[in-house]
């Protein structure tokens, strides 16, 4: 009986405090803002975008959006950014991505100020991940990992930690982060030969694969923290993660859901980095 | 009885390739440049100079020195680099850093152009490493260490590579580039608990601890591709790597030397880098 790493857990306590340090803020005359920056109308980013603004509404954030059609210039775009980046009541932007066609993504990104880059898509957010300081923010997803961790009071100093997948938002951030938490990272993916017999090893696990279940019993070992960053839909049409939790869960000594997990806390964290570009403002 | 991986044999090739490649781009009427930012007179800078100097003269570089006293200003540091940016006969550029306690070193980095980095040390040098992409140049080091594998025709994929040392100069940028080459990577430091256990299970092992000899037998084992990124001095004033070599030597299947090893390819590849960038600009 694994324990069950419960992301509206790790929520309910980042969320209070999240609260308060708004309201903080609110007393000082700052409240603090998000930019949404949306091109189209792909319902992906329509779900996770009501997502991101119940919670930051809840959390006391503001939200100003910014809508460009799907046939936008890339001058247009730029030119929002560039309101963002200009508008001092906004602390933070997330801009869904990929972007069309049109569009030369390396050039958008960079427009972006890195001390308002709340997803962390910018070269100084990346370069900050890398050395570990804490310019820019890191992408959401492996920071609401971090999140887990921390939470269930999960040492990472000295540990063996095994990633699953070497994406650029994923993977890669995610062995920075936790080379820099002192652990001994390995980082497994596509080409990696007996991918089983190394992830055995590990006492921390993070799987980002990115195919639904397909991370199954010859993976685990006991003792094992498993933190499942995959987001699938199976073939009775329902969510689950990349680890086959069925045959997981016996196994370790402890999980994280699909659904219920990591996605539960990415939005909680990007509210997170907002506040926090709000106060270094104060 | 390994194999000796020869810094020289690697330079031998390089060099040869790369004067050719400096004489089209002279017969185009643009030959490459470096430019050499140094602040003060510290000895380890004026012989690194040196040698770069040598290497570049002679596959046909051009050297534009900039020498700023050892207690000049940030304005004055971001004034020659703004120099070097706009002066469009400069293809390249090194700054020898650490930087006097005075200057804000992030700040400085930064100035620079990524297209003129031919060291590796912006930002968006650095997002290129970190995504595998051809943005700016990695840090000169980490790269020898890939024209090593590279010449010798050593495979990377589906290998597994260790890493000793997570600095965002050598060890960082080096994992990095070796998952970008489908290895599984694997980094270890100061916090990692029985290193040797982990280093025996490399196929190629990369190591940069920065202190003398301090890599015994117990971390080899057999069929191993050992680089050696140290360059120290040992007790009795000779020149000698991380790795003990004479323990290493008769375990492991191929090994560059200290000296003679990694530190000889540096300078060929920071040329490299001052030649792709002159290639790109025509």
């Amino acid at each position: 009986m694994a324990k069950i790493l419960s992301g509206k857990e790790v929520v309910a306590v980042l969320n209070e405090q999240l609260a308060q340090r708004a309201e903080a803020l609110t007393q000082k005359g700052v409240t603090p803002c998000l930019a949404i920056v949306r091109v189209g109308e792909r319902p992906d980013d329509i779900a996770y975008e009501r997502g991101a603004t119940n919670r930051c509404t809840k959390l006391g954030i503001a939200i100003k959006n910014f809508l460009l059609p799907e046939d936008a210039s890339q001058q247009d775009l730029l030119d929002t950014i560039a309101e963002v980046n200009e508008d001092d009541s906004i602390h933070g932007c997330l801009l869904f991505r990929p972007l069309p066609k049109q569009f030369d993504d390396e050039a958008i990104r960079n427009a972006l100020r890195p001390e308002k880059d709340a997803d962390g898509i910018t070269n100084g957010s990346l370069a900050g991940v890398f050395a570990g300081t804490d310019q820019g923010y890191p992408p959401c997803t492996p920071a609401a990992c971090m999140e887990i961790l921390d939470h269930f009071g999960i040492e990472t100093t000295g540990k063996k930690a095994v990633v699953i997948g070497r994406s650029l938002v994923v993977g890669r951030p995610a062995a920075l982060m936790l080379t820099s938490r002192n652990a001994t990272v390995t980082v497994c993916h596509t080409k990696t030969i007996d991918m089983p017999s190394i992830t055995r090893e590990a006492d921390i696990l993070i799987v980002a694969a990115g195919r639904a279940n397909i991370i199954g019993k010859e993976y685990f070992s006991p003792g094992q923290v498993v933190i499942d960053v995959g987001i699938n839909i199976d073939e009775n049409g329902v969510f689950c993660g990349d680890v086959n939790f069925a045959e997981a869960e016996p196994i370790v000594s402890a999980i994280s859901p699909v659904p219920g997990g990591v996605g539960t806390v990415t939005t909680s964290v990007l509210a997170k980095h907002v506040i926090e570009a709000a106060e270094k403002r104060v």
